[in-house]
This record gives structure tokens, C-alpha cells and sequence, in this order.
């Protein structure tokens, strides 16, 4: 007896069968409409770098989920597992090529070997999108804005996008004398949304005496309105700080485009992540708030500091399409296609495909997409096969397919239009928008 | 002093600039909408495939080629070197899922250790379309037909797809007494193009004696048109076999479709693959013959024979996009666009960045993708940079962007138009058919 392989895919992986993939894509088309229309142009790196690279900055769980191994040439490799790492690599590397500001998206598999029992993917799709090399409150405010369309495209209801500053709350931290310890304060910050107001005000005692705890607590209050809060912050950093004034510039861009009412100044944002040294910013679904940002960023101040000597900063984000396609998903607003053809041509002999196929040449020249059935056998049949394929049309040729009327079957009423020539056939699809 | 990382890339691979992404994704778009339009549906599998699933067949060049190695969780895994065995891993798994014939592409990379002094890239992109589980002369035909489509619609000029029937070439070496040898004799011919009539017939002498294979090479020889060589098949297979009344039926549908031009009936298409059965296909550009088959393929008996007992057969080709990246840029073919975008807004005054993305939004929301520049500087300075990311158009704004007159300067040609509203501004862009 033969003995088979059994056919299994690996923990944390997946398969994307047609309608899956056709949801994902659409997304993705959806979001590459909206970074092209801003002028944000495609770019892409290897799945496969030097560890060295990638690791860089080394340790950490970071260390713990890279898949790496040695090649047969005994190069020491991983896959990556952000877009951010090889940006900067590539950025460094054809920094002369590169015409500044440079406004690139990038989307693309990464790897990481996670804890598949919180829910998480090993292999999941990072679309990233950045601009470089300018530190101007235009730049971080475009980010902003098309982080808003972009989101809004995909029809995922009202968005919050929630906005900080680090430079502020560092200013803060210098204020109260606490500077030295920022970086474990913007982590314990960071847990606020999950962990709750106490549970951080012991995180934050652990670390300060409780008063400047208290302080921290006070400061990355959201109070009201965008305005409110800002005041709010330039009394508690002493005034009018040069970020004070940046924020208050990015209020105002929101108000000439009408976009005010997505965004909220929210000083508990602050990322976990070293590199930001700017505007932060975490985004919320209003009808989904508990999935968490969906798309987050920042500015940082030196993208290729590893790898160069020359500082180049920039503002981006990143949305994360798997945890988009769940939200979507829960809404009922995902794009269940399972095919992009509504219509299907019916196979009644054999040896009439070559003028089926003629057929169908002629309704995909007119901007029908169409799929002609493969094999003979009852209607019925071939009708079911068609909807199973998302038609909603049947088209049923006559002897001669491309002479003879004509039958258009509506499959989901189940009432059939005779007696159409090739002409009437198109208008009446054309007249259903397909 | 500071040491950074030397910022490079493995050997082999490479890094995707934006043009040359653009031009990748401008041939990636028009080859799904062509699959698209014909009813194909799009899938996804992992990158990262157990060993033991990829290597199946195990050995070989496959072997020495494949990146493997043992994951943190002790798994033996490889990234998948072609998308032929994880679709057939896809179907064993999924065939309850599938609704019969099944109509997929798969676009997406694969990695293989190859020798680069081929001029060979160690990750590449993999285009492939099949028809499963229908045995058709309908089916063989669709994916002919979809391959002419599919590489006209790149622009590439005329292609000559040359096809052979494996079932045809067997049933000859049957009659003269050679059907035992037929996997070696099959990638002796396969050689052919590459090595000349000589050098294979030496080949084929060393299989066999020397009247057997001066036999294959007649054979093998192209005589005239699709139907001549029919003929002499025939003859030579002693008649009315069913693999020359499927080459028949197919000459049939090319002539129904009008497309029988691009067809060549050569016997000496072999394909050196041992899992083709059927109908197998190479295609050439009539511009560059030299650059080899961009599009190749056949039918297959049993793609899942590895992995469970059911028997399921298809036909399906691939197409090598890297391969024809180089051809369409050797014509001077290929899309040069440094962006999606023609039209970039000037930047007058920082504080006006919210009006600059208020009058950008209106012409978006028209259907014009524009780029807002994000620094102030001399307008000869923007412009520059505007034509650097390939903008035919500046628009400079007034004090107020969405009330003051416009000026459209036209790049190429230095000239401007001035005191333009928004709408006469959006008639000019879409008169430009933007």
C-alpha cells in the first residue's frame, strides 16, 4: 500500500482560499489606491536578509521570534519580521538614489515566531508607509491624514485616531525630575489602556515616588476637547514649548480639511518602541474599540543610525491588515466574493468551446468579466456550479453561439430573459453594473 | 568613534526602487486582471512549508537548492521553492472546500539557492494559473488561450505558443519499441533548442541505437502549419489516436477564436517535468526569441499523489515575471514612472500645509491623484523635485489655496497658466486624461 505525506501547514500559518484572499486583496487594492493618490510610491526588500542586519539592535524578543538559520554558503540569515529594519537598511543603502522627502509604502509578509496561543499569526502582512527626510509639521499631519482616508476607504465606520507628543511628555519628565527613567515610564504609560489607571499608578510608583506618579497620572489625562487638552499640557510643561506649537499647528491643518472630529490629543499615547521621538499616534475603530490601534506610527529622528553616519528622520505608520480583516469580519463588512466574474457562459457541447470562449472574448472586451463553464451536463448543474463561483448570471448559448439568441438566466430569481442578441446580452449586464 | 553595520543583501537577492517596483506591479495588475477577467481565482499559502511536504519528491536539484532548517520549535521547514507542490499540498488539504473545475492563480515569491552566475535571482516571483479536476479539450484550451491573452496584454508584441502532446510522443516511442527509455529520451529532446539537432541526436544514440533515434529526430521536426504537422504525427503514431483528435479539436477552438497565429504545433516541446501527461506548452516573443519560454506549462495527471489517494488532474502554466521584466526593458517597453502621481501642489507657506491637503482632497476626491510638497524653497526648487517624482504638472496657489486664482505650470514645457479656479484647474488635469 502506498503510504501518503500528510498534507498540514505549520502553527501560526495559514492558507487563504479564494474568498479570503479575495477579501484581503481587496483591502490591500483599496489602500494602495489611497497611498498612490497621495504620491506615495511602492518600494520592496528581500524576505531574506543578513541576521546582522536585522538584528542590529539586537536582544530582546526580537532575538526570541526571528526565524534564523545558516545557509548553504554558511551566511548567518533570518526573515524579517518588521518592514521597518530593512527600510532603514535600504535607506542606507541607496540613500543617494532616493529623491528627499521620500513618501514609500510598503506592503509585505514578515515572520515572526509567536506565541500562537494569544491569537497571533506567524506569518501576517504589514503595510507600512512613511515619509523621509522632513521634519516639517506638513509631513507628520500628511501621515495623519492618510492614515484617516486610508482607513475610511476600507469601510471600517468612524475612526478615532489618538495623538501624543513624546518630545512633550519628555519635557514633562525633565520638569519633574524624572527624565532619567523615561523610557520605563512610556512602557508603563503604554499599558494604561490595557491594564488600567491603578494598575499603572503601581507601575509608575515602582519606579518614582508615588507624588510624581500621581503627577504622571494627572498629565496624560485626556481633558475634553483638542484645544482643552493642549492647554492642559502647556501649563503643565511651563508654556509654549516649540511641540506645544506643533500641535497646535497639526490642530488647525485638522480644521481646514474638516477632518477635526477624527482625532483626539490623548497624552497617554506614547508607544513603546525607542526610536520615537515625536508625534506618536494609535488608532481606534469606534464601532470595534476593543481590537485595539489598527494602524500606529510616529516620527523618529534617525532611521539609519546603524548603519550610517548620516541622520535622516522621518514620520510613518503602519496598518495591520490581519487584525483590519478580523474587525471587517465582525462587522459584517468583509467582501465575501468568491469569484471576480458574475457571469458564466454554459457549456452545451463539447466541441463548441473555442466559440464560447469567442463568446466570452467578446463580453471581456466590453469590460464584462465572464468565465465559460468547462463541461457538458444538466443546467441545473452547471447553474449551481455558477453560483457556488458567485455568478449571478448564467448565459445559455444557442447552437450557434455567436449567431443564434441568446438566454440570460438570473440565477438568484431564477427567471430567464430569451431571445437576446450578443448586443442586448451586453447591455442588459451592462445596465447591472457588473 | 561609532561603528555601524555595512547596510547590504545576500547575494542573489535584490532590493525593488520605486521604478522598478512600479513597472513589477503595472505587469502584476494587468496579468490578475486578465486572470480575472476569465473567472481565475486568486490563493495564498505560507512561504514557510513543513520539509518533509516540499521535498516530497525529494532529492535531486530541489535538495541542493532549498533553504532549510530547523525552526525554534525543533520543526524541519523550507521556504517553498515553487508554487506547483504547495498547491498540490492546498488541494489534498482543502478538496472538500473546492468546487470542481477550480479556476486558481497564485502570484508570490520563491526562494531557491541557485547558482547567481547564471544571471539567476535567488528570490523570484512565480506567476501560475491552472485548471483543476476537469480533463477537457475545453480546459487545455482555456489556459492556451489565457496565456496569449495574459502576455499581449504586457505588451510584450506577437508570442508563438508552441505545444506537443506528451501522450502523443509516448504513444510513438511505444511503436518503436523506446517507451521504456521515454523519461530519458523526453529531456534529451527538451534540450534540443538549447544544444542543436546533433548534439541530441548524440544524445539519443547513447539511449538508443542509432535508427531509433535518427527516427525520434524526424519525429520532432516542425513540418509547416499546425495542421502538416498533425498529419505527419498521425502518420507516424499510425492513425486516429485520441491525442491527435485533442490537437484537432484545439486547432478547432484556436480557429474559432481567431488566435490560431499564435500557435505552433512542435513536436520537440517535451518539457523535461515527469508529472506532465498531457498537452505541454512553451511560449516565445517573437521580438526575443532568444530569451527562452517566458510562459510554460501542461497537463498533469495526479497533482495530489503525494498526499492522499484521490486522483485529481489539471492543466496550468506559469509564467516567469522576472524574465519578462528583462525582456519588456530590453524593447524599451517598460513602465518608467518614478510615481503614480502627475500632478504635485507647490508649498507657498508652511502654516498653509491644511489648505494644500483641503485643495489636494478636492482633486483626489476628482479622480486626480496629486502629491502636496511638504517644504517651502524656491518654486524652481519644487519644480525640480516634482519632475523627479515624474509630476507633468505643478499647480502653485495663492495666498488662500482654495479662494485665490491658480497657476498650472506645465514641467516639460516651462509654460504656466494663471488665474485659474479650482474647477477650470480640474477641466485642464482631466482634459490631460490624468
Amino acid at each position: 500500500m502506498a503510504t501518503f505525506i500528510e498534507p498540514r501547514i505549520l502553527k501560526g500559518f495559514r492558507d487563504f482560499l479564494p474568498p479570503a484572499e479575495i477579501a484581503r486583496r481587496t483591502l490591500l487594492e483599496r489602500l494602495e489606491q489611497c497611498f498612490r493618490s497621495y504620491g506615495f510610491v511602492p518600494i520592496d526588500t528581500p524576505a531574506l536578509e543578513y541576521a546582522e542586519i536585522l538584528l542590529g539592535k539586537g536582544g530582546g524578543e526580537t532575538e526570541k521570534q526571528i526565524y534564523r538559520f545558516t545557509d548553504k554558503g554558511g551566511r548567518d540569515v533570518a526573515l524579517r519580521f518588521d518592514l521597518t529594519v530593512p527600510f532603514a537598511r535600504f535607506v542606507a543603502e541607496h540613500r543617494g538614489e532616493l529623491s528627499l522627502p521620500f513618501k514609500r509604502y510598503h506592503i509585505a509578509k514578515v515572520w515572526r515566531g509567536e506565541n500562537t496561543q494569544r491569537g497571533r499569526y506567524r506569518e501576517f502582512t504589514q503595510c507600512d508607509f512613511d515619509i523621509l527626510g522632513s521634519d516639517s509639521a506638513a509631513a507628520d499631519f500628511e501621515i495623519l491624514l492618510l492614515m484617516r482616508t486610508a482607513l475610511l476607504s476600507l469601510g471600517v465606520g468612524a475612526v478615532s485616531i489618538r495623538v501624543n507628543h513624546r518630545g512633550l511628555f519628555n519635557r514633562f519628565l525633565a520638569r519633574i525630575g524624572a527624565l532619567e527613567r523615561s523610557v520605563e515610564i512610556l512602557r508603563a504609560v503604554d499599558k494604561l489602556s490595557k491594564i488600567g489607571r491603578e494598575a499603572t499608578q503601581d507601575l509608575l510608583a515602582a519606579l518614582l515616588d508615588p507624588d510624581k506618579a500621581r503627577e504622571i497620572l494627572r498629565f496624560i489625562q485626556v481633558k475634553g476637547s483638542f484645544e482643552e487638552t493642549l492647554a492642559h499640557l502647556a501649563e503643565a510643561v511651563g508654556g509654549d514649548a516649540p511641540e506645544v506649537q506643533r500641535l497646535a499647528l497639526l490642530r488647525r491643518f485638522m480644521a481646514d480639511t474638516g477632518t477635526a472630529a477624527s482625532f483626539v490629543l490623548d497624552p497617554s499615547i506614547t508607544r513603546g518602541l525607542d526610536y520615537y521621538t515625536g508625534l506618536v499616534y494609535e488608532t481606534f475603530l469606534h464601532e470595534l474599540p476593543d481590537i485595539g490601534s489598527v494602524c500606529s506610527g510616529g516620527r523618529y529622528d534617525n532611521l539609519t543610525g546603524l548603519y550610517s553616519k548620516d541622520t535622516i528622520s522621518g514620520v510613518g505608520s503602519s496598518i495591520g491588515l490581519d487584525r483590519l480583516m478580523a474587525a471587517l469580519e465582525a462587522l459584517g463588512k468583509l467582501d465575501t466574493r468568491a469569484s471576480y466574474t458574475q457571469v458564466a457562459i454554459a457549456c452545451m457541447e463539447e466541441n463548441a468551446a473555442g466559440q464560447y470562449q469567442a463568446l466570452a472574448g467578446i463580453l471581456r472586451h466590453r469590460g464584462i468579466p465572464c468565465e465559460v463553464l468547462l463541461e457538458t451536463g444538466k443546467l441545473t448543474k452547471q447553474a449551481i456550479l455558477a453560483e457556488k463561483k458567485s455568478a449571478r448570471w448564467l448565459v445559455i448559448p444557442g447552437a450557434d453561439p455567436l449567431k443564434d439568441p441568446l438566454t440570460l438566466r438570473d440565477l438568484p430569481n431564477r427567471t430567464n430573459q430569451e431571445g437576446l442578441s450578443i448586443e442586448q446580452l451586453i447591455a442588459r449586464l451592462q445596465e447591472k453594473r457588473l
